[in-house]
């Protein structure tokens, strides 16, 4: 990196990076009359040497974010987007061709998927209704050239909201002075989801033919199930069975992270009314919430290097 | 309504209205262990002679919003939630009984839809996901008392958002001095829809056995077949089509009103890069977008009277 | 307007409208070095005979959407920025030239401030602090041509947020059989407030060299200050001093409508700790709120026509 | 931490953390007629050994985010609110007396600042509006026990966004066969700054007395500065002179961390119309945008330690 000075104190520029954030890149595929859509936000950042672009402003070693955001749409077309792993990894490796100062490069790409529209009982063509649920992302990092490249892979989903309406207590907790909170045995337990998984291996291509969509579907399925199935005694516990259970299913996972805020919704009482309220009538509280953050993984499993680098989370 | 004088000038009081917006009502349905959810933000408010309490402050005419907040979940759990509509009837009628100094009510809800989360292949009994796509939407209107009361219902969504790859075109349009726009005859068209119909009749009573939850169901997919079979030569067209179709179906309905943002999808120009995009590449734009808005009404419809008043729109 | 046949049901075209919504125009005015900035958000629709479009397709009469954005951002340049409402006039009456099918035409702006950067104690020429406190609104409504063109002005803000830490209560209100709240005689009153006036006449035309942001700037400070000096006993008189102390110092102002959400900050019970709160710890709630909405007018002020047509409010 | 075995795999369960999220805490402080108030959102972590909680559903070890809330609003009492800083000090430090299986504390602190309503030319005792500028952030991680406890504080705002009309060019860049950018000596720069420092040093303590107010409004008054007056060849070189210029003024402050939004500004066309645009009318896009993200240190800075974790960022 670089330093400089001015009146004795020495300064120094650190961990950078700069990129063209959300572009909303929208691909239909359109070889036959049945189109298929695949609406992504694609966001691109580079790392590498700029220290001149950030003390002296010379832009000779910075592709613009301008080109990225193009190389983005252009690769929409010449890559395709088969999945949004399978295009961050060929538009990630491709940075790092097209841009020498780089020594890494930052691919997130969100995803919303869509559903055919019902016509007399079967989907339509080439109309299409947003599904709505979770915004599937993944992050991919590259690091070095050649034989050195190293391809990390994140994925996973945010902002899938579920709800349990009982199946769920919490008691048996620590209590101190500020403690008034009264121990429940039934309770309704709901999330805005956000997990994560990291995939084993740093050698991942474009184009590979790995299963990016079925394993993204059957790791979301087994969460679910295992949301719905396991009886809980607090959303920690919840958390850690989705998470195993998607270990122990899934070889090609090495590593699944949860935030997860615990979306309060509190019985109201009734009882002045002459009511009684057998968990029934919720006010569904929007702040504070209570947050959850959690990391499962397989013993044994690589060190993550880079791979959770500039994804938000809590470690 | 009122006046006073101050300094020569006379100032009077005219529309107004008050109440608690935005109770997240929760209310699931235990009767057996498989449990429903209706999950509802519902907003209150009356209006009436409240004149006093805007100009010396007197409160003895205003039954607290609190207490409006309060009667919203009471009613939740004695009245409950066969629908949106029926739910809000019960609430509207109720106020002014219990607010001799009102002579309106006005009661919005928006309902989130949860489906049962799938395992081994059938829906569970109590955990639930949301599904994400449209809010249901209604407004119930109640004015007067006794023999004299009348009822409006306003339902609808909003947000439903759809999109059409192909089957869309936009020419022959009116040019003047500051028109660039290109006639295309292949477009993508897309839309976060808003559409709110007006029931026929004024005479509604809570629990009435009403079909809403069909109608809604029925009406949505009215449109939605009808946005996906139109071949479109403007979203005017497109949304002119749907509320007929809807007209013509359900006798019911007297009034369908549409807001449309037309979610503009620019093509990439993928020619700098040697490439071709025919209808494969687009940007999906945030702003500005089109506004297309509109009513279709079955001729001889009732007069409207007070349906729509604090119901955002056009007119 | 419209009707056609389809297996006996006869369907009407009622209102709409048809326009660009959200141009994000910023006027940077430098024929000094000292620059000035307006930052504008502008919709713009247009009404009238558009009968074919919807029923069979026909654009003839139609100026597109992305003709108004044009001539939005050509206003600005052609036009100048020296007020929102002067530019938002000068763009409706405009239309109804450029479309001869248009009977009416409907213009929105929103602005946000910028501030001068401080440097050594004065504002930078050409560097700029977003303010981030309302947003300026004003609808200009423009009816027919000629010597019978109608131009109303509504002007406004949006969430402007206020707090009064005390000079506020709540007692002496309307109590049935669901109120539970207690009276109080001391408590926090905060809203996000929207306000909307009408300027008095129909004559305005563009360059007229009325006051508007003096106008502006001098009815923002009459509301603030009344909010701050008015102890309160209730929002609504709160709302109705704010609207009087405008008619009664403003004379072109006709009307003000308010939509003031109150923004509930209840005192914790800190009593289990063993501490006294005296209006001293609040937590500041989300959802429900109250919902205070009403309209102040001057005696004997000209019937307000289209001019709230199409404007958010509650009558 | 904790493995277990099911079907050979073995689990493990990684980094943690859990709490509560978003408490809106309004404190007052009353003591003379002249109040004063702190508009603070405050989310609290604990970090330590939760493995039971996750794996057999034990809650002994937890203190419940309910008391976490409890306490954040009892010490906005008892401790008061000087500053985020030294509260958010007080409450983590106290979390780890309290909750004993916690071996670490994270407090974020955000907050919206206030300015008193003028009237009269002066400001009112206690009746404020919402500045509405950037929110003030801080993240104290509070981590062990007596002589071994480490305090870090990285404070910051989010949101400040700023503009220049002029004084910013950008060009020299490296090109690729994707670059289509022309280059400009000319433009509009602007961005929705996110700026975090951290402080040197980890022996905090609360009540110390440090000048945590008199830091933030310097800080933020030489990083405007800098952008007003620094002519500008990327926004990497603002960012790095921002940077540098609070690191040479402010030997408290060991490193800053920019996350710099660059909005773009498009000209608008304006040619087709016959009109010039020399730099007066353009288009703020909303996406995608350029995203920057820098770090400056001081040289010799301490190591950060956890100071970092848990904190939105890119390294």
């Amino acid at each position: 990196m670089s330093d400089e000075t001015r009146s004795g104190t020495r300064v120094v520029l650190g961990a950078n990076q700069y990129g063209k954030a959300e572009n909303r890149v929208v691909r239909i595929h359109r070889d036959t009359p049945r189109h298929e859509i695949r609406d992504l936000n694609v966001s691109t950042s580079l790392r590498g040497d700029f220290t001149d672009a950030h003390v002296t402003g010379d832009q000779g070693n910075v592709l613009p974010t301008d080109t990225q955001k193009n190389t983005a749409f252009a690769f929409a077309k010449k890559h395709g987007v088969s999945s949004p792993e399978d295009y961050a990894i060929a538009l990630g490796t491709h940075f790092l061709d097209a841009a020498p100062p780089a020594t890494g490069a930052r691919i997130g790409v969100e995803e919303q998927a869509w559903d055919r529209i019902q016509v007399d009982g079967s989907g339509h063509d080439h109309s299409f209704v947003r599904r709505g649920t979770e915004t599937r992302t993944c992050v991919v990092t590259v690091e070095g050239r050649g034989a050195e490249q190293q391809v990390w892979v994140v994925s996973g989903f945010t902002d899938l909201v579920v709800l349990k309406s009982t199946g769920s207590e919490f008691k048996g907790f620590l209590v101190d002075e500020y403690t008034t909170l009264q121990e429940t045995d039934d309770r309704i337990m709901a999330t805005s989801l956000t997990a994560r998984w990291r995939y084993e291996g740093t050698g991942f291509t474009a184009g590979s033919g790995v299963g990016w969509d079925a394993t993204y579907e059957d790791v979301k399925a087994i969460m679910m199930s295992a949301f719905a199935t396991t009886y809980s005694r607090a959303l920690q516990e919840t958390l850690y069975a989705m998470g195993r259970d998607v270990i122990e299913a899934r070889p090609e996972v090495a590593e699944v992270r949860f935030s997860a805020p615990n979306k309060h919704h509190f019985p109201v009482d009734l009882a002045p009314f002459g009511l009684e309220n057998a968990g029934e009538v919720f006010i569904a509280a929007d702040r504070p919430y209570g947050l959850i953050e959690a990391t499962v993984s397989r013993e044994g499993s690589s060190d993550p290097g880079l791979a959770w680098q500039a994804v938000p989370g809590f470690v």
